[in-house]
């Protein structure tokens, strides 16, 4: 088991409910990234469901749980042949803190027929610079290796459009550096870039009130490679679009969030 | 009142639940199109909510109800300063038809800071081409007219990448043709153009599975355009992602969704 699928694992412990220990391993400023809240909620719903993935997933933060004991509370809405959708809710100190509904089924093996957004050409991780955001602490960086295309480093000295470009692996002090990512985190990828809106200078805390993601393929063993832009910013609301590649160069996982613009 | 805000017009039966008679004139082959169900649960939930707008709308689509009564259930997951979230399912029968989460609020008035979407260049409303599909009969089109750029219409002499770009603007026997869409008549343009996997020769009837839709701005009164594109199609899924400028240029929706090509 990896260190994301230890920091993700879900306990049943009803039909309907699943026991998480929230890892603050995996945060920022103290606050748990939301791609990985959806990662643990995106867990439970698959099994909920009996399905091999989640295909679908949108969730809709409410307040940031703190680390330590959540809970997943699970209903099966609907079970067809094809997918299977799920509601889950994941609480904390009798607070519903994200709400969520998964679509799961099985991700298809067949090559694209047709792929519209083709990996970008970025330098190799290697030439990247680690992510190091300036105003807050972000712990994790300590368990995910994140790695920046340094003409889309959000930086006050890189000011341009808000687009940032980067690698992802995972760090595992068992496995080593790099330890392959599964789909669930995927959840984690699409959410993993600095606010793009950093590059207009809008710096600050930029929470998540929304994100909805498309998983598409299984990802290959290695770097993910991600692009995150921003394509409106206005009266201090920001959307953020996201794709992710894995190592073969295939598309993974799409995301749209809804964000504010950090004050 | 429009023939649109009539559709898809809810009424309070008691604290949490709304009922709806849903209207098969904007339907497509005889089921409801997913745009117009969403509409009508997004005006329910801000309702709930107590709220101007949705601001962020996730539906995930179970099974295709009938026209007739149907009643939306609304529970409010949490009422913040800034947004309040709502999840509001469609039953029909005792059957649940469409799960939705909205997080609702106010739409800023304000100016956008950065734009990285303008509106792309296309022929004017006069010189498109009329929504015509081939397979089904597309009711919906008494009440909206939809103008398709002729250089992406999506017919087998026009093969080409999955992109479909036109116009939309709602119809209306009492207040003429061209009355002003509404912020919730943004999820109908969301998912009005038709499949873009038609381009493909791909044609056939295409479920949507999932559709996600960011709304961004009350729409100035006037034609809409929308762009709709596929970015990965493979395995039998495909996304398509969906932007919508108002007459102004302005970005006011945006939306991506995951569905089935049609068989």
């Amino acid at each position: 088991m990896s260190a994301f699928q230890r920091a993700t694992a879900v306990r049943r412990r009803d039909d309907s409910t699943y026991d998480v220990e929230l890892d603050l391993g995996w945060s920022i400023g103290g606050r748990p990234n939301g791609g990985y809240l959806l990662a643990a909620i995106a867990r439970a719903a698959t099994d909920a469901a009996g399905r091999d993935h989640p295909l679908a997933v949108s969730g809709h933060f409410l307040r940031p749980p703190a680390g330590g004991p959540a809970e997943v509370r699970t209903e099966v809405v609907k079970s067809g042949r094809t997918v299977a959708t799920v509601r889950a809710t994941l609480w904390q100190d009798g607070q519903a803190c994200l709400d969520a509904l998964v679509t799961a089924g099985r991700l298809p093996d067949a090559a694209a027929d047709h792929v519209g957004t083709p990996m970008p050409s970025l330098p190799p991780p290697e030439e990247c610079r680690s992510r190091a955001d300036t105003p807050f602490r972000v712990e994790l960086l300590d368990n995910v290796d994140v790695r920046l295309d340094p003409a889309t480093v959000p930086t006050a000295e890189n000011a341009g459009a808000p687009l940032v470009r980067g690698w992802m692996a995972l760090r595992d002090a068992d496995l080593g550096d790099g330890s392959p990512a599964d789909v669930l985190a995927l959840l984690l990828a699409v959410d993993v870039a600095p606010p793009t809106v950093f590059r207009l200078g809008l710096v600050g805390w930029a929470p998540t009130v929304e994100l909805s993601a498309l998983l598409r393929a299984v990802p290959a063993p290695g770097w993910l490679a991600f692009e995150a832009e921003a394509s409106v910013v206005a009266g201090g609301w920001f959307d953020e679009n996201a794709t992710v590649w894995d190592s073969t160069g295939r598309v993974v996982a799409q995301a749209r969030q809804l964000a504010l613009v950090g004050r």
